[in-house]
């Protein structure tokens, strides 16, 4: 047990600051986890969640929004540490768009004279809202929503309207119980012509009773997989004739005037940038997700002993089986090299937005759009895989839902699907790639420097590696990278060239082009750190995430290219002593993070209590225990077969 | 929506009934389905299982096992149709154990003297039972376990204890509050001597009761990750000196005399054949599993359309995006090897079996034991994940819990664990290869062939592929895979001699040999089936289930024998070829499977409602739809935010 470490406090040392990405995030979390974790209406020890019937998790998830406003006014919150509070409570609360979705489309989709009206109301929380795009019968293709937005001039209004059940605005978040308010994503329509998708602010429920108004039929959708978002309503929801005022088209870009002319938005950019600024936010935050999760996994495979070695009296630690290590020190590695590539691509995007707010310049963008794409793909896939891996080796206790991982699981693979599927936009890397190809403009990306290859198929060294520490080299790592890349990359064209469908193999090709953008972003991070006291152990992450990734990216390069068998076993064993290393600092790293008791909320990761100490408690904890009333039930059930036969025998 | 042919019927055609394994197990499942689907009992869409509390579901699972004893006796079931009926009702049933782990081990370990007593009153249900091995601390080394079963001369009984936390029995079935009766695995200890683990019938709860017996502590042990088998009490259990008679250990095999002589058993093979039995039955079962998620994924994405083609007015159905075929039809394929080389095995073991009972020749164990292992480890984990994949292949509407998807999963992935983690298991396969190797006795055994390569390393052709059409040559694609094992078993026959830990790499190793024993035996299975009508379907299955390998198998293999640019380009387009001509096969497929809308239980998958249609009418049907006694406290959490800048201002 000496390897546990865990606390409800956070500790600050300067490796821990670099990892949560500066002095300034790491006190708001350390801020946020006190005032939560203090308050007994977020206690997650209190309550069995997954116990419970959905409609009381969701009042549980009603009565911790109530308690967030008032800690959001007491503290002063700003609305990024209000989202950063909901996310540590772990179940989604029905108040979670209302600082994301919500008010951020307020800001840049509305008039100031609409926003001096509408943000105060939000941002006090006396509207309360949603965000309503997608349909049942459409997500990704925006183009194919229904919903209908027609102006009235007679009576200076909009017109709402589902006209079919295919229109039905469906996933819709916090809108089944809570909102008073949605911005619903329709069609325009002036004189029975369609001016495409804009955004009406539309009043749900009346603000005094909470019934839904005249026209609005709205229905909480149900259960969702694993118990996944058991706080949040999601609504599905019709208009029938809903008329809501001409002022409350967001109107920032276009317009409709009082005579019903059409005024057109001038920057035909600005519905791409909301969903630049939610992945940004994705890239920055998912792989602590995944590393919560090893966390878990760490201390709980590093408790438990199993089997003997001969002649040894102790059993064995099972972290320290193969089986165990090369699956969770590569996630830790991949886990780091996300946060610490995605903070500096959350970082660009910051700086971009500074930029076009002082130069109006929105020339980066497409670029930025690329990157966040990219990484919202390659972190959330990376994740939900990661942390189901890190359930499945903790064995047989991972399937107890007091473990935490199916909570988890449920909360980080939905990602893979929402803010785009990641097979749809995954779609938009290799055409990014594709047209700097065409356009010869891929020295202005530095992730794009494999193209060279595909211009000049014999360019650049051959591979030089003839022993285990040449695979330490940078150069050497980077020629397997950019090989492999030409190759998929040349793939792709002749496929889109002979008009086959590649909707499949994108995603590969996305994968392995991130592999090449975080390998190259991790380096880039350490080469800034080398003068601290933790670069030793950033290396020894980035060597397992480099090696660990080699040990696949290899495979593509075709022959003449490819390794030799020589090659091959010394890439082997460069990566055993990778995380041979890499296991030697894994305890400084994971307490580095330091994730604490509250955050991990796991029986496998119990401050006070061993994990089966803290297991058998949760058995004597459980609701189903002396349930008296059905045993009669069950002794009855023994007498069936007896009764069965009498009556069978009586009939005869 | 042609084409969806979705019914509550089961529809007989000779294919149907050889993709169900035969005509009694075609009517065997009939004639469950007709039992169940016509039982308001077993209703699937009166109630939604994921919004219920735990307890609510369990005490529903308590009123689907009364019905299902009642259905036993009328049917006249044998305890195969039983254990059928219940893995049909899809959340496990405390009524579970009885005819699978309490009443086959009952047969097998105890004596005749024994059965006359016990058999008939588990037949009769006139005792509920379960099977007690796994501890908190241990679970896959059943030579950790520490519970005690200590003989004592005095009263001629056995006391049984838990002498420490980590000894508790965990993860009981039907333990935490139905069964009177458990097997328990205990050490042996007579006069301060261990004779290791023994079997000991065990009485929990009094009959008239259900209350607890004398000494035995119980708890339900919550629940399970993801809603996972919430039909079962699992119990968490400690003995506190609980006395049993002599007579109930089970002594088929060991026994303990009057005066507490030890007499040992005579086939130390026993204890292992009960996991081979139940291995053996999964092997032949999981791939229903994947089969029935996959059915589920075509029948929506066969109706979903979205985007559109340039100049095309309809828009594209889903399906035949290359995004989603390359994701389902691998798996139709795969989950068709896995039931149909499955059921060989089973058959194989089947006709073991019988022979053991004529002849008593156990000499085919060994053989079984490797092949079960090996399809073990293969389908749990290829079904898994495919479930996984098909949810995910449908988008944002996988995520609902109506699609049925996460009780799939949930009921899917636990086997990846249970019956042995498949990573410990893992390393039996490579033993038993290299124990052949090392005896030179690879030709008793055709799926070890390719160990000749070992023997004399340039042996075997070269591979002649040069165009497409040779791909679809078994002699090239045999060439792949035995080059492939002879180089994975080449590196784990010098990792082992170096004495380096290869838990991890076992696990590929293990898959990798399965995928040549799968291929192998599903092409053979065709061989037998040329004659019939629908061995076009089945070669089509077979092609894209060895190309979908190859795929990733051709990259195991070193240069020199590295496949050229050009074959890994004609690889790729055979697949094309192959994906394309089972796609036009696929709904004739699926068709034969015809799983049932009770089957499927799925929003996406109903006979008389479009999904879409659905999953509106789920819901209207949720629970949480007028919530009105918590619309007060919404109202009120709109006004808080006034309230609290009152308070300030007032204190100022």
């Amino acid at each position: 047990m000496a390897s546990r470490n865990i606390s409800n406090d956070v500790h600050e040392t300067p490796f821990s600051v670099f990892l949560w990405g500066g002095k300034e995030k790491f006190d708001g979390r350390k801020q946020i986890l006190k005032a939560l974790s203090s308050n007994p209406v977020f206690s997650k020890t209190a309550v069995t969640i997954p116990s419970l019937a959905r409609k009381d998790a969701w009042k549980r998830a009603v009565a911790q929004a109530r308690e967030l406003i008032v800690l959001k006014h007491r503290e002063k919150w700003t609305g990024s540490q209000f989202r950063d509070a909901v996310r540590m409570l772990d179940y989604f609360l029905p108040v979670q768009p209302q600082f994301r979705i919500f008010l951020s489309n307020l800001e840049r989709q509305m008039s100031d004279e609409q926003k001096a009206i509408w943000v105060p109301k939000a941002e006090r929380f006396e509207i309360l809202g949603s965000y309503a795009q997608t349909e049942l019968g459409h997500g990704s293709n925006v183009r194919g929503l229904e919903t209908t937005a027609t102006f009235d001039r007679e009576t200076d209004e909009f017109v709402i309207n589902s006209p079919t059940v295919s229109s039905t605005k469906y996933w819709i978040g916090a809108t089944g119980i809570w909102a008073t308010h949605s911005i619903v994503v329709a069609r325009l329509i002036i004189d029975g012509k369609e001016y495409g998708n804009h955004l009406f602010l539309t009043q749900l429920r009346d603000l005094n009773t909470q019934k839904l108004m005249p026209g609005v039929e709205i229905y909480e959708l149900g259960p969702k997989v694993f118990q996944g978002m058991v706080g949040v309503d999601n609504g599905a929801m019709q208009f029938h004739n809903v008329r809501i005022p001409r002022s409350q088209m967001l109107a920032r870009n276009a317009q409709v005037l009082r005579d019903g002319t059409y005024v057109p938005p001038k920057n035909t950019k600005h519905s791409y940038g909301s969903m630049v600024t939610v992945r940004a936010i994705m890239a920055e935050i998912t792989g602590y997700d995944l590393l919560k999760a090893v966390a878990v996994a760490y201390h709980y495979t590093n408790f438990r002993t199993q089997f003997w070695t001969k002649g040894q009296k102790e059993e064995n630690t099972v972290f320290h089986y193969a089986s165990v290590k090369y699956r969770l020190l590569p996630l830790l590695a991949k886990g780091t090299a996300l946060v610490l590539v995605g903070q500096n691509i959350k970082r660009a995007y910051d700086d971009y937005t500074e930029v076009v707010i002082k130069t109006g310049n929105t020339s980066q963008l497409e670029d930025l759009h690329l990157q966040t794409v990219g990484a919202k793909v390659y972190s959330t896939d990376i994740t939900a895989n990661g942390v189901e891996t890190c359930r499945i080796a903790c064995g047989g206790h991972g399937y107890s839902a007091l473990s935490g991982f199916g909570r988890m699981y449920a909360h980080t693979v939905n990602a893979v699907t929402y803010e785009g599927d990641n097979y749809v936009i995954a779609q938009q890397v290799p055409r990014a790639i594709l047209k700097h190809y065409k356009a010869k403009t891929e020295h202005t990306v530095p992730s794009l420097s494999y193209l060279e290859f595909l211009r000049i198929p014999d360019s650049g060294s051959k591979l030089t590696v003839s022993c285990e520490s040449d695979w330490f080299m940078p150069k050497n790592q980077k020629w397997v990278f950019e090989r492999r890349l030409a190759t998929l990359v040349k793939a792709h064209i002749e496929a889109s060239e002979a008009g086959k469908d590649t909707s499949f193999t994108v995603h590969e090709l996305t994968m392995a082009h991130c592999d090449f953008v975080y390998w190259r972003g991790f380096w880039e991070v350490i080469r800034k750190a080398v003068s601290t006291d933790f670069v030793s152990q950033l290396e020894a992450l980035a060597h397992v995430f480099s090696l660990s990734l080699l040990q696949y990216a290899h495979k593509d390069v075709y022959a003449p290219y490819a390794l030799t068998e020589s090659q091959r076993k010394s890439l082997s064993s460069a990566y055993d002593r990778a995380i041979d290393t890499l296991s030697g600092y894994s305890k400084s790293i994971i307490d580095a993070y330091g994730f604490t008791e509250f955050e991990m909320d796991s029986a496998l990761a119990r401050a006070d209590m061993d994990p089966y100490e803290a297991l058998f408690a949760g058995a004597k904890d459980s609701e189903m225990n002396n349930m008296r009333d059905v045993w009669p039930d069950i002794v009855d059930a023994r007498g069936i077969w007896g009764r069965l036969d009498k009556e069978e025998k009586a009939k005869l």
